[in-house]
């Protein structure tokens, strides 16, 4: 312990958004009087959007700079140090200390802690198939990542890319890639494209990108890169065909970073993510806390511990441990599961839980889906959209929005979230006081129509 | 009291969303052998959207037929006895009947009534100026009113208007009268513009309209509309300046149609509007419903009676209306003040209570003002918004939210509509699974950079 007015050190194992979160709260929180900030990043950027790769690749994003939110030289200046391309090795609990390694020098050290916070992220999943290693398959984790996909696909005079497994960055990289003129194929394991989606609804995501000219083959596992004499790939294999490729895109996803936390004894979930309790303190830890991709969060319609990496869910994490580290107060109650994304103009979202989901946790639910628009069918630009909707049987509480439609549909699914959030039933829905003019909405908002059928199944099923 | 299977009937006066959806709903439920429909519509047209109007007349709608939700016939075809351009002129309440006379023969009859919806709607508030029924002048409540104003614009010469008024339907007319290529100034009595929002949100509506070329004259009355010697409107006079005018529209509010209701002894509240119970149900009248742009309907974070016309409303009181009167069972629990408009690519959204409207419930409060982007900051389109949000002193609870940005500002308001109906606190808020993604929100959604300010205003102000 401190007397008052000694210098505290917080360590930060993770330069992205959890961990540079954390530190910059508990910096405006606490002066480097009482705080002294090391943080260790092994990468080469600081506190980056990885969410906006995908649109850095397709060139939405024209300049990798404008995806990096704040640079290792504005942390410093903040007072918070930095250590760029040093990557922690070991976390010594007992000892209260970390080792690094500086990348480039390979010099060891070790540095002590009074406070320390995990947010070591995610790592992609790389199955381990023949030829994954060979140049031109690309993952899409990292900005150094993103950068040796682009450099690769300046390079590639082919025009045919394979993009493995069809969740949201794997539709991302598919718009992606899409705009670089490849004709793109998708591979998924899945019943359909989505599968954070329900099959149904992810048959309209299957459905409107052939319309955009991408190829979906479902159900379908890779089990070989195949390369040329040159050593590139030159073809993705599964168990029925071999799809040309001259790019290789792995969008299978990620899982959590928790390497060094399992050698450390620090508790871990069922999906590998550590766990904390509500402010994002790991259990059993006492100063020892945890954010961002490599941690479990609490689902709070199912009641169970998941694995949501998000960086909106990193930066709330990082809020929420910088105030408790610098000697405020705040806790993150969970997710309720909320996602949106898109392929070209197509949006997709969803909250809350899958029929799959609900049957999981032995909750019996009512189903409805409904078409509408997104604006007056009457106004210009209304843009079809299909709402599903799932409620608990006999208590109507909503349980669960996906959104399948063209501009206008994907964040509609936020009144979904805060409903879930409150618990409200889907007869609770069918008043809700949602903004209405033509430019904006029917008259019956789709999310109101939707809530409508789930409540007449909810009392026909009665 | 009838025997089953005896025929009921059902008298409806208005034909347009509250009564023929009440009527339509209830034909849902019971068929033409148990209950018996008939409604009286003074006007040409059923079941049309108000609010489409000024798109209407801006040409972004460009067949009136688009605005009609169902026709007479549509609705005749549903055994629903629609009898159109005939006035109900008087409730007979003891009687248990309405007077009602054909406006094209004049012919006056009694209908008996088992069950009577009220759906009387909202009159224009229309000032008694000198020259206010000169050629040029017009309204904007009905098709027939819009159907006018683009005969005149038409025959119009001159390009310049005046618009009284700059609430919703004000700014909206500005709006369709600029793409028709007049001068449009709106002249207004508010310290700024949309007068529904704070003053310092209402400022970045004065000044985004400024450069769109709307000039707008605030805190001042229309003293006088001038006409010249062909008798047509020629300026629109003040107390400080004459502003020259070939059309002038009024856009001034509405009050509620309760004429017929006063005449008939029904209870009306402060501000002119009937007052039901939570099912719709004039208060004291067992077989009188009323629902739409005629009633008061409570506001749940006031708990106030307001008068709140807008379609939205009125269908969803039709809605429960219907299915009590069908023998079903529903209310409508209030309103939170949900509103959403734009002038061209400005947005403009508010729910819950001002900072007047707080003061008026003698509500203690803190405000927080914030500046965010549609997107990700970085992203293609990212639009600025401005979002303002009022907590409860001491408790933080929600108070209010107004935005005032460009394309994706405006539905942003529905998450605080239900966090408001929700009674969430703002620091529950800045916890809310809100869905993100760089093309849909910035990894903080403004909502939610409003709710942490406000928070800590909360916390602060103690």
């Amino acid at each position: 312990m401190f007397p008052m007015g000694a210098t505290e050190r917080l360590v930060v194992i993770g330069g992205d958004a959890a961990g540079m979160s954390a530190a910059s709260q508990a910096r405006r929180m606490k002066g480097p009087d009482e705080l002294e900030i090391v943080a260790f990043e092994r990468g080469h950027f600081s506190s980056y959007s990885a969410c906006g790769i995908p649109y850095w690749v397709s060139g939405d994003v024209t300049d990798r700079a404008e995806l990096v939110a704040r640079t290792p030289k504005e942390h410093r200046e903040r007072a918070i140090d930095l250590r760029m391309r040093t990557e922690v090795t070991e976390i010594d609990v007992a000892g209260g200390r970390v080792r690094s390694r500086d990348l480039e020098s390979g010099a060891e050290s070790w540095t002590g802690y009074d406070k320390l916070v995990v947010a070591t992220g995610a790592r992609p999943v790389r199955p381990d198939l023949p030829g994954i290693g060979a140049p031109g398959v690309h993952g899409v984790q990292t900005l150094d990542d993103g950068q040796a996909l682009l450099d690769s696909l300046s390079r590639t005079e082919g025009r045919r890319a394979v993009v493995v497994g069809a969740g949201y960055i794997g539709v991302e990289m598919a718009e992606a890639l899409l705009k670089h003129g490849f004709e793109v194929t998708l591979v998924d394991r899945g019943e359909q494209p989505m599968a954070t989606l329900d099959p149904d609804m992810g048959r309209l995501v299957h459905e409107a990108m052939s319309g955009m000219g991408i190829t979906t083959v479902s159900r379908t596992a890779v089990t070989k890169i195949l390369t040329g004499d040159d050593g590139r790939v030159r073809a993705v294999a599964t168990d029925s065909a071999e799809h040309p490729a001259d790019i290789v895109v792995l969008g299978i996803g990620v899982e959590p970073e928790t390497t060094l936390a399992r050698a450390a004894g620090l508790p871990l979930g069922h999906h590998g993510g550590l766990l904390t309790d509500l402010s994002m303190r790991v259990r059993g830890h006492e100063n020892i806390w945890a954010g961002g991709d490599c941690v479990e969060v609490l689902d709070l319609v199912s009641g169970r511990e998941r694995h949501v990496p998000l960086g909106t869910h990193a930066n709330k994490h990082g809020q929420v441990i910088g105030a408790n580290v610098g000697g405020g107060y705040g806790t993150f109650p969970g997710v309720v599961g909320t996602a949106v994304s898109k392929v070209c103009d197509l949006e997709i979202a969803r909250t809350g839980l899958r029929e799959k989901d609900a049957r999981a946790v032995g909750l019996q639910y009512v189903t409805a889906t409904i078409e509408s628009t997104s604006r007056a069918g009457y106004f210009p630009g209304a843009a079809a959209m299909t709402v599903k909707m799932l409620a608990e049987r006999r208590t109507g509480r909503l349980l669960g929005v996906q959104i399948v439609g063209r501009e206008g549909a994907g964040k509609r699914v936020d009144v979904a979230a805060v409903a879930l959030t409150a618990g409200m039933t889907v007869e609770q829905m069918t008043a809700l006081d949602l903004g209405y003019a033509p430019p904006f909405s029917p008259v019956w908002d789709p999310v109101l129509v939707a809530a409508r059928k789930a409540s007449a199944a909810v009392r026909a099923g009665a």
